[in-house]
């Protein structure tokens, strides 16, 4: 088995879900767990993590048959970390109803010599002092650093948080997220204030409404794939960044102005991956799902968006040239 | 002059609006303002509607130089419709203040014989009753009949809106709108409820996060022009209407399978032309954009959202053929 060409920090959990299209107990999610398996279909991922005794064989079998390298999944006495969360009422946020951290609650990850000089690093939504202990391991600085966070770290530590985000390329977070951490009201605004940290490249995932990049160089947006039916959204944000990391790696980018096509694509592979996550409960959907089903789901990205520019440079039609009535004064 | 190629039927208004950029008092605004000016930069507009004896001369001037056709604003004794709104709190929805119907209260409009056959008919936010009213009026049928409404007339007037849907071609609708028309809680299947009425095209308007169409034959999706500054949203939807139904008159089309380039294209000078809107108070900006204004932003979209396929046909990459690790049952 080769060394995996990204490295996915974060959380392997035990999910226990309620959602408008019915209930699952104890089934395997977490933040690594998603990005990893999404990551998987394009690359080698290595997974960092922690899970306890009572932790399945067939979903480390599962993993490993994504072409997760499991080297980095540490067993720890105790149990699996739990999360219990509701999306009856509003299928875009979940209210939890319940959290166990368990073997979670000490996790401090130690990087194998195999895995410190990983090139791609995403650092998923985990206490920011553990994502930058992790980084700093990392020798040399692998050529893409990307993280996540959420609003509790927003809230709890921001000192930490921010020296992160200083430090990492790529920064993906949800909108509100982007808003609450600059304090600003509009995602424009507030992805000025947060390139301005030093990032070089923005993602901010906007759920049904889809994502918008923004980078030194170039904007880019891309709607959500329009879904009859979404079964749990648990993970959507994590398969999106380990589509969105995973291609990068796949193909080699970096994240400067000259891989901007690169970008591109990525978020749209990005947005191909969260979609089919949300097709069904937890993990169901995005394991099972086949190349020619993402390759078929990417053209529909092309489909759903793509216009041709006016014809011929000529522009929009003017209509007073034609017919020869005045420009408004204000008309140059 | 010319008959006008779009004839647009709603409000014409004195808006006294306050945004967290400050206030303005009776600007000139309405369904049928935003839209014509919109549409003038495309094609000849008529606009319909009504005004009152306080109506200033230099607003129908500034609507004539905008290329749109006056002739169908009736001028009633008494006062311009007046609303009054604010936009303080959330810049996505208006609080209203005040309405005032004045003489907007009586309108019951007529067709000239000039204007009764107008090729193309956007029929704006009013009264669905009046709405059906000028649709009867017309002869022969328009080639494309659209339509908007808003959530009072879904609460008061379903029957006669119902009735008009089913007429229609294109009915133009806020996201929260089409669920509460049709009771469903997703945007798709809010649209396929609608799309069963008998509508060849609909269109969503999204607000800040852009516009989706769907259409027998296919979808489309396009995000709104970042802003970093959103000075005043009243008639950013009549903007879009505007644009997009000025596009397909300019361009002399139709909303069939075979228009889809073309309907394509018409939202996003639909969004374009909303996005103008939003930048200053009333109509401030929307009447002094230039065309070559308008075709720079036009090429701003394509460059937010364009992307390229992948490579030669071939599809993302796939790491267990490279690396020979075993594929997963799941995948075939």
């Amino acid at each position: 088995m080769t060394d995996p060409s990204i490295l996915v920090v974060g959380s392997v959990a035990y999910d226990s879900v309620a959602s408008p299209e019915g209930e699952r107990t104890e089934q395997l999610g977490g933040t690594a767990v998603f990005s990893s398996i999404a990551s998987g279909y394009l690359t080698r991922p290595g997974l960092v993590g922690v899970v306890g005794t009572d932790f399945r064989d067939e979903d480390v079998a599962m993993l490993k048959n994504h072409g997760v390298d499991v080297s980095g999944l540490e067993v720890a006495d105790g149990n699996t970390f739990r999360w219990a969360g509701s999306y009856v009422d509003d299928l875009n946020m979940a209210v939890t109803l319940d959290t166990q951290l368990n073997v979670f609650e000490t996790f401090n990850p130690t990087l194998s010599s195999d895995h410190a000089g990983t090139p791609y690093l995403f650092l998923g939504n985990i206490n920011p002092d553990l994502q930058l202990s992790v980084l700093h391991q990392m020798s040399p600085r692998p050529r893409v650093v990307a993280c996540d966070t959420m609003n509790l770290w927003i809230d709890i530590k921001k000192e930490p948080l921010t020296q992160l985000i200083d430090l990492v390329d790529v920064l993906l977070i949800n909108e509100a997220e982007a808003e609450q951490f600059t304090g600003e009201a509009s995602m424009v605004n507030s992805a000025a204030s947060l390139l301005h940290h030093g990032l070089k490249l923005l993602v901010i995932k906007r759920g049904e409404y889809g994502a918008a990049v923004f980078h030194g160089s170039f904007s880019f947006a891309v709607p959500a794939y329009p879904m009859a039916r979404v079964v749990d959204p648990t993970g959507a944000g994590d398969s999106f960044a380990g589509g969105f990391m995973g291609y990068l790696a796949a193909v080699g980018s970096g994240v400067e102005d000259e891989d901007a096509e690169a970008i591109r694509r990525a978020t749209v592979v990005g947005s191909v991956m969260a979609s089919f996550a949300v097709e069904d409960f937890g993990v169901e959907r995005l394991r099972n799902v086949t190349h020619a089903e993402i390759n078929e789901r990417f053209t529909g990205f092309v489909n759903l968006t793509r216009f041709h520019p006016l014809d011929g440079g000529q522009g929009l039609p003017t209509p007073w040239a034609d017919t020869g009535h005045e420009m408004s004064d204000a008309k140059r």
